[in-house]
């Protein structure tokens, strides 16, 4: 009697057991899923972030020309990465080059969504770094032909080779966590390659070849794109754990600490040059901390973050500089910003690693890494522009540049009522002088 | 011996399995806050997407008016619903036609603070829609009357219908997830109601009733406020699960699918139409397809998502055409994005049903819901604003419309140093002649 | 036989049991750093909206000297309170006066990193509610250097006292949620010690003593800063469970409604006031209603925050008015929103507390924290900003002032192409005038 007693209860008991199995597993499931959801949001709010700081920085006549390439940029970023650039990312990877499966993905597993949505919005971010660079002198149509081939195919095949398990740099042991060089570097070698083919802005150099300030219509909306990209990376790379975890508290505080120090860190050597503290060398000082903590925010402490976001904004800001000298005529800095820093922080992950720093073998892993992504990124996006240029036409006609592309190519200009009169004239007038000589 | 040593540990056992239970249920009702807290901040966050959107497309002597509006909506709708439109929407409802208690909700559970605070968020949206619509002509207080009936009473009596468990539309299986008629629709056809008693603002159309551009003062504004839209629409239809859920990683993927689609078929429209891509047209497509995946974005699969986004985006476009067609004017297109993508995207949600594709019964339901919100929607809001116009007038004077209505009702502008100066003056010149003919 | 078997079930279950409550902890664990990295993130935007209130209630010759004040409140503030402020508030406490030990927090454990993470974004916040009131007039680096002073020092050792658990106020019952007092009022008398040390900007009174208006440049701006705010504030509120937990639905209920009633409650008072509802009061409203609730939000209920925010909006439009009448000048009215409203909501949380209403001790220790915090914070911040002024002059050069700070601390401008022109002209010629006078 007793003993069928205590069977009936341990059989009450071993059913109760794996229910509770399957509701932690379920509880599990929906708490990473709402984190990754939660983390895609912020990361999509970037593109806001990337929005203004680049129209901000732009002339007003460019204002909306900027904005809606960011706009499209996720727009069509987004269909063309579910239609190919995740599988050729994600999917089954047996070259460790290329992935082969998973495009158009469909019918599918909960997990599967939330990863392509959270991807989605990576991809969406590598692609729309250029858009910034190329500002103000860039065609419509011609922009968007090199965002579809960024985001189909640029992006993703080298994004196989890190984060697909079967890529080779993933297989050689290469730590980039949240895309230092992944997203933001790949994003900065496109720019570089569609800056080289444009060349500069009419009236950006002297004849001299010493440069002339276009300054930015609106640095309240530069700001305001800078703390809203701040605020997106803490999804970029604190859901780049792709599910709940308590190590996004050392992730995102370690991404704070590091865009404070790229701030500072720039703001520093102004003062230490006796340079002016400008508005936009201190917000690119922080999001280059922010680019540099990318790679290595999972696996440094603290006071490494630190240094390695205070680098970044030095580094960034005399990249900016280094640009210049050589006439590159980088709208908002996004060469320094995104790759410049970005290649920092992955040298900085591998150096500063917890439990192996300064380690050779792995600082060698990861220059390779960096080299490999300049040399697939720069090449691919270097023919891309150069073809796009003799087909279509990779830069706008003078004249239009000169009235601005939001006129000659949306029939609209962004502040109608506010129409800079006199100054905007004399800045016209400036480039004609350009144009005739 | 051994049994009672086996009995104690099998009540110890049970105890700690009772523990578990205790503690998995915890844990899960704090993560189901968690996120319907997330989710309520996101969607709060669409008015000032609203806000922005309304304002830089409305002329800059009204850019204050029309946030306030957007402001006082929330104010005043918080404390409407839930002093009575909560309790109309989700209390007992034994007629299937309204609730009937649950009115200022005071000492209840937590699961009730949170579902109120998430609603609450959903009426604001609901009611908010309207002011884009009757923009740059409408009396503040006027406004607001209308705004506080539309929260007390249509809003959340049509609501009751559908989302309350005993609604009639509810019991016959409407499909209406996250709102594309309950929130969108009813917005809509209040604005559509509103934009009728109004009539056009001065100007808007010439003597033969060609439309004349009235060109708002900020498109970068408009941009912004179709990002932030967009990053709120993560918590309006995630959110919409009420909790912690891996369903999250469709229901936003689809969402995302159906933006980018509405964006992207809306600019293919304007291409094959030899129109220019206008800002404003490629941002209300890609909310258009926001508001079309409202209804269905739970039960479709990703490229039934596309589908519907695409077609939100094209009916939007046209939609704005046909309105002007028969001159009304709706100043940023809400009648067309929340109205006519909602209805399809309602619609769509019984077509594209995962499991029960073009069922014609399903699709008979939809149809009916959909017929029944505009039909209670624009009747109610008719005579609304019909009334407030005999007791209040809903118009503002001609005079106060040409000066603008942030100096006449609030004695505020918007930019009191950027003086638009001639452009605004010959604006109002020709409204002036408009008045004098 | 069967014993053996029931024995090894049983051993098996153990292990199990052991197994769940290991999975639950950390799935348990894993939720509070979601909720916390979460609301971590949405108080950081609120230093974008402090910026672009403080932005748009600024002069368009300020608007970026503002901004970069609140950005670098983040940046520095961020990594003071890493090196010191955490410790000296958080740290073993025995005296209950400061903290001792937890500075420069580098290898620590996952709950630590988040806590310092969350607390971080409530110091730059406490820090930068100064920066509004002082705009317009104080030099850059004489500000950051208050700001260090205040992260490092003034905000930390007040804060032991109430949210170190071996505080003194802590010990006597001190109830102040999220920071009523302890962020909110510390915030606002460090710029109430700014603003009289400073003296009014040049032309903000006439030579009796009225108020002159000296306008803010973008109310769209400001409204932007309001909506991003209130959205923070869900964050500041709700994370200050520093866990995930059910409560943060009342929490946030009551946050919503308590800003929703402190709005209302200014708008009825200028109607009543036969005043124009400004845009900015209404803001202003909003905000003091969510200052005041800030302090008592988990632990009132509904009904009664919508009184507390009530008179929170009230009390601020009170408080500005009254701060004129003394010719003080504080730009966007921070002393009246986080000050007076603070104080009120600190109190309120005494007074409303669920299931000990009115309760006289509870007043009385919550009257004591009050004073405590005028005490200390505006005796040091007097002294604090006397003694800079001193050192290193806290007030720009007149001249630098009618020029704007932007060109004359940063050698920008805000918005280089629409320029002001005569408008400006005429209000630099006004100040010009009072000079000479």
């Amino acid at each position: 009697m007793k003993t069928a007693r205590i069977t009936l209860t341990l059989s009450a008991l071993l059913f109760s057991s794996l229910a509770f199995a399957d509701d932690i597993t379920d509880l599990s499931a929906a708490t990473n899923m709402v984190w990754l959801v939660t983390a895609s949001a912020l990361v999509f709010l970037m593109q806001a972030g990337f929005a203004l700081l680049e129209s901000g920085m732009s002339r007003s006549k460019n204002s909306l020309n900027v904005v809606m390439k960011n706009y499209m940029d996720v727009c069509i970023g987004t269909l063309i990465f579910w239609a190919l650039g995740y599988g050729l990312m994600f999917g089954s990877n047996p070259s460790g080059l290329i992935g082969t499966d998973l495009f158009l993905i469909n019918d599918s597993d909960p997990t599967t969504y939330g990863t392509l949505l959270f991807q989605t919005m990576f991809a969406a971010t590598a692609v729309t770094i250029a858009s910034g660079a190329m500002a103000e002198r860039t065609r419509f149509d011609a922009y968007l032909v090199g965002a579809v081939i960024i985001t189909a195919a640029i992006y993703p095949i080298f994004g196989s080779w890190v984060w697909n398990a079967d890529g080779w740099l993933a297989k050689m042991g290469f730590i980039d966590f949240a895309g230092s060089t992944v997203v933001h570097s790949v994003g900065a070698w496109c720019a570089l390659a569609g800056v080289i083919i444009l060349g500069p802005r009419l009236g950006r150099f002297d004849k001299s070849g010493k440069p002339r300030e276009l300054r930015g219509h609106s640095l309240t909306l530069v700001a305001l794109g800078g703390f809203i990209l701040w605020f997106g990376w803490f999804g970029f790379n604190g859901g780049s754990t792709l599910s709940a975890s308590v190590d996004i508290g050392l992730i995102n505080l370690n991404t704070q600490l590091a865009a404070a120090a790229g701030a500072c860190a720039s703001m520093l050597l102004a003062v230490l040059m006796r340079k002016p503290i400008l508005l936009s060398d201190t917000i690119n000082g922080s999001l280059a901390g922010l680019v540099a903590i990318t790679a290595g925010c999972a696996s440094m402490l603290p006071l490494y973050a630190v240094v390695t976001g205070g680098i970044g904004g030095i580094i960034c800001m005399l990249g900016s500089h280094a640009m210049l000298k050589i006439r590159l005529d980088d709208v908002v800095g996004a060469v320094s910003v995104h790759g410049f820093a970005g290649a920092w922080g992955t040298l900085a992950a591998g150096m500063f690693f917890t439990g192996n720093m300064f380690d050779g073998k792995l600082i060698t892993v990861q220059l390779i890494g960096i080299g490999a992504c300049f040399i697939w990124t720069f090449s691919c996006a270097l023919i891309m522009y150069f073809v796009i240029d003799i087909f279509m036409g990779l830069r706008a006609p003078a004249q239009h540049e000169q009235r601005g592309l939001d006129l000659s190519e949306h029939a609209e200009i962004g502040y109608p009522e506010f129409n800079s009169g006199d100054i905007a004239y004399t800045a016209d007038r400036a480039s004609n002088m350009d144009l005739q000589r």
